[in-house]
């Protein structure tokens, strides 16, 4: 599938607002690839499919994940989670995606997990900090944006974290996994 | 060992200030206790011991988690964290307590687990909110433990959370465990 092509179909898959929100990550991604030495192509297409599935009905997400493998974990937090590696599944099987970073980058878009790559970092990032964004904290991530990759990141779960725990939300073991690592890597890369 | 001896043991172990930190969390947990329904004496026991370890030297808390068996990750995380499951070990051997809910109690005070025991909530608690505790929200878990366990021990949780977020460390996976356990079974019971 062409790009233009493949634009028409995720446009077609959400609200105007999303679709306005996907832009937003698109510009973002391709800015922090070129920035932090990634390839813009490969972060483009990951931002382009990483909320093709955030409208579809919670029973096709969950036919998904029960019967394709996903981890079953998934289904006992936040629907908000499951669009991610849904997203990843649908990239891969309805749109025809085979690099393997990008559809990482789809999977694990809202979560974070260990062992970031580059490529997770950049989309993860740029859906924090898509122009369209406004929330506590939100210009805190930009700023830190210029420069560190990583710390800008940590801002993110900061508040996503910070936003759990006033909504007395459970908050996803990986996300703490993801922001953990990414402390203990900063930590011991400053030593 | 009798309860004057153990007294006396444990306060050796310790400088003044957490001598009456340790007071203050025998006596609420002995409140707690009798408020919610469990032994009072069994979780006086707990709250003597609970800290018995705090101010043992990291190397002699270390050789007890290689050694001992200990879980391992804890040797990745924040050194605050050994002194509980190292003082469940010194409770056990160095002071012949063999009720392994007083154990447990002791070994989950700092971190929590998922499934805690009311006992385990108990001591927890009290570590939080024992008259001498003063931090950002005790309070709001003062005035919470007056009628709903459960929920004053989730916002003793979320304060931690909230501190080491504030601070830039890690947070310990278990008490994320813990927290969205807690959250889980609320919820449920509201049903």
């Amino acid at each position: 599938m062409n790009r233009d092509d493949m634009i028409a179909a995720v446009q077609a898959e959400m609200p105007e607002r999303r679709w306005k929100h996907t832009l937003g990550v698109m510009e973002t991604s391709v800015l922090l690839a070129r920035r932090f030495g990634e390839d813009p192509e490969r972060a483009e297409l990951a931002a382009i499919l990483h909320d093709v599935a955030k409208y579809w009905q919670t029973s096709r997400m969950e036919a998904i994940i029960r019967e394709e493998g996903l981890p079953p974990d998934l289904l006992k937090y936040d629907k908000e989670l499951w669009h991610a590696p849904v997203g990843a599944y649908v990239a891969e099987h309805n749109f025809g995606v085979t690099d393997s970073g990008v559809l990482d980058a789809i999977r694990y878009h809202t979560s974070g997990r260990e062992d970031m790559t580059r490529m997770d970092k950049i989309v993860c990032l740029a859906d924090y900090m898509e122009p369209g964004r406004d929330f506590p904290g939100v210009e805190r991530i930009r700023e830190l944006s210029g420069q560190h990759l990583e710390k800008a990141l940590i801002a993110g779960f900061d508040s996503t974290i910070t936003h759990l725990l006033a909504q007395g939300k459970r908050i996803y073991p990986l996300t703490i996994a993801a922001r953990n690592d990414l402390l203990l890597k900063a930590r011991e890369a400053e030593q």
